[in-house]
């Protein structure tokens, strides 16, 4: 497929670890997490920044596409190869050297090949977190190109928000290194380039190290499951909520009555906590969390969410169908199981949406009206983020249904329910997940000319070469 | 001064309250909040963003330079025209027509004119506030294109991390406006191009309106006089509030003794806080706060800081050697008083720094060892934002003082200073005024070349034309 003497050159600059020889030891490099299947060109594994100077440099005077890999466990095909066999992943799964904790300064200086579950066991004595809470395990690297943000962003916020300072490598024939790194949190010197590499899916240039805050542990924590009167509560509910616990809300979570049950039947060990077992049409996981320990003669935390839950109870027109306070442990058991359960419950066609927040549930709500009719057979199991927007959309359609039959059927559900959601509803049709493969047309699509000229000048400027799956 | 055809054309696009045509009508926009004064070829006062744009690609076809104005509250010349009376000023002051609340979005969509205070007056019956605290009274735009940040950084971030959207107007051929727009939380499709127009001083294209972020209002706040051990007492101090009060920590303001005396010795109706009259070393003004009204049987946030100050005062080597809790309102008061009293402590000289937090100390003492004997007659009067690292580094000189007469003096002095923060600290030369003609010749100096092209490259993207005052 590739020329050997590119294998052996890069061979000669990355060592024998730093190439992937072995057919078998390649798969997992080719494979996505939930969608893709791809032929890598070659499997390069640098250990350095400098490492992956060279290795760039030596693509780019080839004329070789390089698709950088972090964990792979994006769902838009953003780090796998195609089908060509023409491209080269560069893995940053090796670069788990540095890792300089400055605890005056609560950041960290890391290599971007970490875990998230690294990072957080390795910060657990200190009493501190990268507090981006997500159901995958990704790389630091991959976190910072899609710039994720999860169940905790109402509290803590966005990878972007959360990074002082990042190392670059940009695709020239040099193999630039671009030192943007900055322990700082005010520095205003002209133009911050390390917004032009956050979110972007690796086009203009691959992350190779950086500089992240961190935030204290929470140390108390409470849950609830509350159930909204109807959807159109679920906006005051959430108000009230802001307005009585400020800062100690840390999540607000929303859960289809059909995602709740995809997960309870096909994940055994999670304990049904709805009275006898009835689950409602749709339910919020709610959580309140403070960094210090209990404190003699302190409230608890329960009695905390009881009390508020109280009084929003005795408002008038209360949002509230029913609240029961329970152990944290469970009721996120249950949040972090919908992905998996959703899974199960048929072939998936996922979307990750955001809204204005006003406008989440008028969205669900007009889907679930509308795909049954136009798609008999869907099974819509959404769940998301309701305290900053973001919907994880997801259908579930039988393996056996004759909607498959039609070979147009994905792409034509996939375009309505992109274009309710962008045209009707002015949402996002990529939340957190960024650009890859897999929704480029959308990008495409949605993407003015203007804008799109401009992202084709950037690129141009920072790193000209074939990097990335993304064509801005 | 300038041909009368474009006064003539700019008056058929603008109308006549567009262009502001009286001589005393005209020094406001041409003098600048502490150290500017200019000449201004005309100066442009357009109501929307079609305006904008007209006036905007008017100026850029006959190749005449626009200096945008915001509220012309910054300190580094980034707003008021120079000397050559060849510059159009464009003033934001007269764009103040939308103001579009979302209570369920917890947004605001705003013209780029309104003053911070006034935006905070109609915020204020919604128990909103847009969580930017500044000494000045900037109007919205300049805030965005300086990325401020305050004295609140710590708990609520600096203007980019509290905008969703923004229009901007590009300085090219068309006055293209460009939509980025937009009220969501979670939004990744793409390159983020809101980012390349926010802190970099107007440089890249002029902010007409804006989506912005906003937070509940405290309704319970409690502050103490912190006089830790020594300098080097300072940063466990701040781990120690960081680890008791997590999210309640909405300030740690480092206030030096010199700063503190000015401004009690100028500003009569300050109350000395202090044991005796005898301010302290150095000083930390704490503030705890939370968003919900006093509940029953819930501990008072003074009891809160007392218990915590109690807890600290028992640890082993306590880095407490006094404090104090008091009334907020006075404890405010003297701390934003120090901007006007250093004023009256010499002729200033002020730089806007920050630093990783653990340095910040460091860098104080040295230069408190260093510049009496390099600059006799020097007083430093520093106070600033211990809690993100910025320090507002201010010197205070006599103004009979013989240093005066070395011409070369305030620069002599300014390259000093700067150098150890950048050269010696890794710190940053403008924390949170942005760039403008004052500070352009240290852009220049410790900016790399590779930066410093990409920058000429992304401003020929944006706005080729002659917009603002930095030269990128």
């Amino acid at each position: 497929m590739i020329d050997d003497r590119h294998r052996t050159a890069l061979l000669d600059l990355l060592g024998d670890k730093g190439v992937v020889t072995d057919d078998g030891d390649r798969a997992g490099y080719q494979t996505g997490a939930r969608y893709d299947a791809g032929i890598a060109a070659l499997v390069l594994r640098p250990r350095t920044t400098a490492e992956v100077s060279k290795a760039v440099a030596y693509c780019v005077g080839n004329d070789l596409a390089i698709v950088p890999q972090s964990g792979n466990t994006g769902l838009v095909s953003g780090s796998t190869p195609d089908m060509s066999g023409a491209q080269v992943v560069l893995s940053l799964d090796r670069m788990t050297d540095r890792f300089d904790l400055d605890l005056d300064n609560r950041s960290l200086h890391l290599d971007a090949g970490f875990r998230l579950s690294d990072v957080n066991r390795r910060l657990e004595e200190h009493g501190l977190f990268f507090p981006i809470d997500l159901g995958a395990d990704p790389r630091i690297g991959g976190m910072l190109s899609t710039n994720t943000g999860g169940s905790r962003f109402l509290k803590y916020g966005d990878v972007r928000r959360n990074t002082l300072g990042i190392t670059v490598v940009l695709a020239d024939a040099a193999g630039t290194v671009l030192d943007l790194n900055c322990d700082l949190r005010k520095n205003n010197t002209g133009i911050d380039w390390k917004q032009m590499f956050i979110g972007t899916a690796g086009a203009c240039g691959i992350i190779t190290d950086c500089v992240l805050n961190l935030e204290r542990l929470p140390r108390q924590t409470a849950t609830a499951f509350l159930v909204p009167t109807s959807s159109a509560h679920v906006m005051p509910l959430l108000r009230a909520m802001e307005e009585r616990l400020g800062a100690y809300l840390s999540a607000f979570e929303g859960i289809s009555q059909n995602a709740a049950g995809a997960a309870l039947a096909h994940v055994p060990s999670l304990k049904n906590p709805f009275q006898g077992g009835i689950i409602p049409d749709y339910m919020i996981l709610v959580e309140i969390s403070r960094t210090w320990a209990p404190r003699d003669g302190e409230q608890s935390l329960d009695a905390v969410l009881e009390e508020v839950l109280a009084e929003i109870w005795e408002t008038e027109e209360a949002p509230l169908a029913d609240a029961f306070v329970g152990p944290p442990s469970e009721m996120w058991a249950l949040r972090h199981a919908l992905s998996d359960g959703v899974k199960h419950a048929g072939r998936l066609i996922a979307f990750d949406l955001s809204f204005r927040r006003g406008h989440i549930m008028a969205f669900c709500d007009r889907m679930k009206a509308e795909l049954p009719h136009a798609f008999p057979d869907i099974l819509v199991c959404d769940f998301g983020h309701i305290g900053d927007g973001g919907v994880h959309f997801n259908l579930a359609v039988p393996k056996d249904s004759r909607l498959w039959d039609d070979p147009s059927f994905e792409r034509r559900l996939r375009d309505r329910v992109i274009s309710v959601a962008v045209d009707d509803f002015q949402g996002s049709f990529s939340a957190e997940h960024a650009i890859g493969r897999k929704n480029q047309a959308y990008y495409d699509l949605y993407t003015p000319a203007k804008i799109r000229d401009m992202a084709a000048g950037l690129k141009t400027i920072t790193s000209p070469g074939k990097l990335g799956t993304v064509r801005y």
